[in-house]
């Protein structure tokens, strides 16, 4: 089977939960992430919800970023699938630092591999990102 | 920590490569998967890549769907991540049946537990899920 894409799957804690509630903030974060990566930007689409919180896509040439924020737990999840070959640690550093994030965990997964029958042991083919 | 979220990783293979080819097709498939799942759409986002491919993106209330296609190797992946209460198993067998693919592999994951420090052992909390 083909590779599809690495997926890095980024969950961010103790953030600042002011820059994290505002949509300007974290649109312009994620758009920074993008352009320090070398992806190519196609679409992006940011909404912020009553009472808190954004979610926000960006739709790139090789898949997408995607952030959404709990400023009430202090912590965003974000999401960045590609297809191509840029610099993801590169995008997420950025991120973290911005949203000034003193604690996370990422994991890089490659789409097409998760293939066991075996519920309790899958072959998921994925390693430990330190940032 | 919170949990953020329920996230589901489904890549699926052995597709209809013209479906996943089609941006109105996709598009259909996945608002309609989001309507079965009970989500709250708010904001749809589709591209046709040239020479073949489509991305979509649609940022619901609780979070978004992504489909993303290779009908050069008839394969799609699909994110579902989710803050809220909602039938994603629906949702995913909706884009099984209506993409035709005859191979698929699904994992969810908890957003927010991946806390190990050790590379070759991170305890990702996740189960394979069989649809």
């Amino acid at each position: 089977m083909a590779l599809l894409g690495i997926h890095l799957i980024a969950d961010f804690f103790e953030c600042d939960s002011s820059v994290i509630n505002n949509i300007e903030s974290v649109e312009k974060i994620l758009t920074e992430s993008v352009i320090i990566s070398g992806a190519t930007l196609i679409k992006p689409f940011f909404h912020r919800f009553s009472p808190q919180g954004i979610s926000g896509i960006i739709v790139v040439a090789e898949s997408h970023f995607s952030i959404h924020t709990w400023p009430e737990h202090s912590a965003a999840a974000v999401d960045i699938f590609s297809c191509g070959d840029f610099n993801h640690i590169a995008a997420l550093k950025l991120i973290k630092e911005k949203i000034k994030s003193a604690n996370n965990s990422v994991v890089q997964i490659a789409r097409n591999s998760i293939q066991s029958n075996d519920a309790n042991n899958p072959d998921l083919q994925y390693k430990k990102i330190i940032l």
